[in-house]
């Protein structure tokens, strides 16, 4: 693990749970499994699912600005809580049945609560955020908010243009670069950004620095993300060989082999996604399409160039080189990772 | 309609529509069906569906306490954003066809755009609150902020007890109040009490007085509700006549009947309850109990005993005779009110 993800996870995982009531109340125990703190009959597991990514690089670049993490631990909460909201509605909507091993919230306590749960989620994601005014002014309280508001916007309308792409397949590059930058760059470029502004008390020039990496790291998360969906091994995704290919989903490698692909194999992808479900040939078709197409190549290259984006923006905000060798490790760690 | 209903209809149509794009994106264009401003296909209405209950109360208390309604605006259209937010996803959660006459959300575009939509609804319903920036410091700013997030979480509390409470039938009077006074009554308390923190200046006296009135207000709008939902005209309601109790829904005069009934009117109930549909018959016969209880006198006393509370805790904020006559005139027509 980098660095950066291991560093604060201790420091995350005392705060995180400190707005979620303790008491019997269903839905608190909904939410208290979805972090991973109990099981579904609500005996504690002692630990956090996840890679706290997002409240991780909160507390990083605020540190790497301002040689302490404090200022920002409120945001980092609320980032964590607002990216398990997220999920638990995109879960609902995709019907996906597992997140890291385990059943989803909605595969246990049924559609609706689920739904209920996480628009609790989300408003406690938001309260969270009101701790900031213990150590902050309620200007700088107030962009922080706003920040986190823009950024959850986006997050929400790219989820919604994810789910237009859905029974299409000739989604264009631009379209899908558009999407992801909204649907999972907005948060994460949030995280660096927040972390940054609270750090060095709302300098322009150092938060936009760090606001521009976020965005390229926003990119690279999710193309290493695309690569795993598909060839990602299941032992360590939790997810089968291919399984983005078999649910059709329109990630990278596919609007890569359709945009570069010669006609024939084109036409052979649009005839198997329009199938109601694809047999394990099919998905062996469509992989061998993507292997001709070199995608994997493609998404890898461009995952590193994202990386490098990330780590010049950085650059330009001077921070001191150990840190800069921190946030080095990070990017490397999130082009090469396994799951 | 009593003035409240009528006075601020024009003025809060005029600041609705502020914050959601125009923009063609379709998500867009669902809140803006959602909202009655335009039809399925996207032709405008021009004309906003329901009774703008929560942002006239917010402009009527800001007024009686200040003459003036503008400090109020922006957490006007904040809390109006907000309960059509809910509403979306009640509608998904039970399955609720027809609001206002109108084909609901997800009906027309389907349940994953319009969990979507409403959680786009609600984060545009926070933005607007930050208009209030422009008009008042930023720490009164942030005491709305909290007073609406912490009606909200009642709200989407009330909510889960509310479908926890489906598929039984012993449900205590306690309960029942509990869960309306969160589901329901969190908002439209909110909405009286913020106006006059604002109106006032954050005046603790005066700000409780309407708080306590709000609360009060939340029962005897819903305890109406609960007798329309059961003995409603169809023409007004938009809904069949007891058609609350064709859904088992646990409204009032169903958990009044339980718990004053005999023992065989309530094994009766029991036995029905348990049916997975209701036939014609089946529903007479759980009216004929109602009658028997004499439910619909029941409720329409304890909504006019709310009428009376609400009324009394606003006469202790001093306010002037004519808006004391309009507030008189809103609680008259709750109790009294076909649709």
């Amino acid at each position: 693990m980098p660095n950066i993800l291991d560093r604060y996870r201790k420091l995350i995982e005392v705060h995180l749970p400190q707005d979620i009531p303790e008491d019997g109340a269903e839905i608190y125990q909904m939410l208290r499994y979805c972090m991973g703190w109990s099981d579904q009959y609500g005996n504690l597991t002692n630990k956090t699912v996840g890679k706290l990514l997002r409240p991780s690089l909160c507390l990083f670049t605020c540190e790497s600005v301002s040689s302490s993490v404090d200022k920002a631990l409120p945001a980092a909460v609320t980032l964590e809580l607002i990216h398990n909201f997220s999920l638990i509605h995109d879960e609902i909507q995709d019907f996906d049945e597992k997140r890291h091993h385990r059943p989803t919230l909605w595969t246990l306590w049924g559609i609706p609560r689920s739904l209920v749960a996480g628009d609790v989620l989300k408003i406690i994601a938001e309260s969270s955020l009101e701790r900031m005014l213990h150590i902050e002014s309620a200007e700088r309280s107030i962009k922080c908010l706003s920040l986190v508001t823009e950024a959850c916007l986006e997050m929400i309308e790219g989820q919604y243009l994810d789910i237009n792409f859905e029974g299409k397949i000739d989604i264009s590059l631009d379209q899908y670069m558009k999407m992801i930058s909204l649907k999972t760059g907005a948060l994460i470029r949030c995280s660096v950004e927040i972390g940054a502004n609270v750090g060095s008390s709302g300098n322009v020039e150092i938060t936009n620095c760090f606001r521009r990496s976020g965005s390229y790291l926003g990119y690279l998360f999710q193309i290493t993300d695309d690569i795993l969906g598909v060839w990602g091994v299941e032992e360590e995704t939790g997810k089968s060989v291919g399984s983005d290919v078999r649910r059709k989903k329109n990630s990278l490698p596919i609007v890569h082999a359709m945009t570069t692909s010669s006609e024939s194999c084109r036409n052979a992808m649009r005839r198997l996604f329009a199938k109601q479900e694809l047999l394990d040939t099919d998905v062996l078709e469509i992989l061998d399409v993507l292997d001709h197409a070199d995608s994997r190549r493609y998404c890898q290259d461009l995952a590193e160039v994202y990386a490098e984006k990330a780590i010049a923006a950085i650059v330009e905000a001077n921070i001191d080189r150990e840190k800069l060798t921190d946030y080095r490790d990070l990017c490397e760690y999130l082009t090469v990772r396994k799951f």
